[in-house]
């Protein structure tokens, strides 16, 4: 059986790794690549079947980069998958906690991870590509004076020690992955669709979009808005909902959304995620 | 006549120092504070009488952490203003675009220029806290090697080079900045009321919420939504809609939405900023 090329971005050790691993579980091979928006170039050119990337997390919200880039290119969401983040932090293994004065990590690290940064004020936190290269860096310098807040994970591949245990403030801390592909794919068990539409400039447009939902019973899952370039204060919208592309009701509501919208865009339709335990 | 105290967050120089002058006018002295969360404690403290924050941008966004900010403080809206942003490319006066190595900015700095950047892509960037303080840094520092992404202004307050002019991609970026005072207060003049809910548990609870805009035909202007912490996929709805707290439309609408929802805070209400030429 041929394996599937499978992109992420970062290093290895990284949650969208683990996210990988959890989603595609066997006959896989992975690329990665530096940033977000190589992820659509790479399958857009074939590079790799499908990639992977976060999309929003439970405490910090939307990664809206992605949210963006979701918009601007022509691949679609052909399922999801919830992590649980987990952040540590991790220095050498001769290091102890009084010896720490600079911290790297993603911004996201650090904001997921905040109360407990604030009782060491003397930290220098300093923004990094990602978690995983964090724990690389340290490992690279053999710097006892530095940490990094990353995944246990990174932990065990870069050699660090785990110097404070799940520092995130949150124990309910999930990250939602969404998995993509260059084509529109849909089965019998795909439950959740995700579109991207702006109204119309008129007062109350947004409603008369949104009415559609309702008016067919249609469980609307969320909202997230994005601003429209060049046009200050007029917003992308991005809604998710439950639903199965070969279903008339569904497809009956698309048609009215589009015609009450400005613009419409499909992301995809795929299987709803499994809630994790909180 | 007594002046009012008004708190900014960042230093001299700062885009919220600019929004600060834009608002208050004359009579005013001015305090800084490290922090967007010291801008609420000020208040509370009654340290200064008004405070000043970015709330969102035209190209990039909600500043989701005043928004969270705002549903965690006993404080009010009070007023709004838009400010155009328009971000240079600073250095040493001795120093040359081929001098370059190292670009210090606030995150935001960096990603309303990243065409710009992408030109350079050998240039180190540095996050660092904020536009101005970047200035402050490449001067202190006397290194010609090292730029920084901020206004006119701090180019003129740090005496610096503007090495490239207008780097930002979009020439209608405008950041949305909100004026905060201790008590909810409205006058016959505002006309744009904010508040944050939550929805009820329930399939099609968004929906019914926002309903009652439609049926008392109130213009809603915009909804961004942020995650209830240890609720996963959970929402707060931030809505802001026109309106003044004396008419009995806009009260009843209200008592609606609080009845439909399972959580509701009011944020303000206040006049609507004029809109920027483009």
């Amino acid at each position: 059986m041929k394996k599937v090329k499978v992109g992420f971005q970062g290093v290895s050790g990284s949650f969208s790794e683990e996210a990988l691993f959890l989603y595609f579980k066997e006959n896989f091979e992975t690329v990665t690549v530096p940033e977000f928006e190589d992820i659509f170039k790479g399958i857009i050119n074939n590079d790799f079947d499908y990639g992977i990337l976060p999309l929003e997390n439970s405490s910090t919200g939307a990664i809206t980069h992605v949210y963006d880039l979701l918009n601007q290119n022509e691949v679609y969401i052909i399922g999801e998958t919830f992590l649980k983040v987990k952040h540590h932090l991790l220095a050498l293994p001769q290091a102890d906690i009084e010896d720490i004065k600079e911290v790297y990590s993603h911004p996201q690290g650090f904001e997921q991870s905040r109360p407990f940064l604030k009782m060491y004020p003397s930290w220098k936190l300093i923004p990094h590509y990602n978690t995983a290269k964090s724990a690389e860096l340290v490992m690279k310098t053999q710097n006892k004076t530095m940490a990094a807040i990353a995944s246990l994970r990174a932990a065990e591949l870069y050699g660090l020690n785990i110097l404070r245990e799940g520092i995130n403030t949150n124990s309910s801390n999930t990250t939602r992955f969404i998995t993509l592909g260059k084509n529109l794919t849909f089965e019998e068990q795909s439950n959740k669709v995700s579109i991207v539409l702006a109204t119309k400039h008129t007062a109350g447009s947004l409603y008369k979009v949104l009415k559609n939902f309702a008016e067919n019973s249609i469980n609307m899952l969320k909202i997230e808005s994005r601003p429209i370039p060049d046009r200050p204060w007029e917003y992308f919208f991005y809604v998710d909902f439950e639903g199965n592309l070969e279903d008339g009701k569904i497809l009956k509501t698309i048609d009215r959304i589009k015609e009450d919208s400005e613009y419409f865009k499909m992301l995809g339709n795929y299987k709803k995620a499994e809630e994790l335990a909180r």
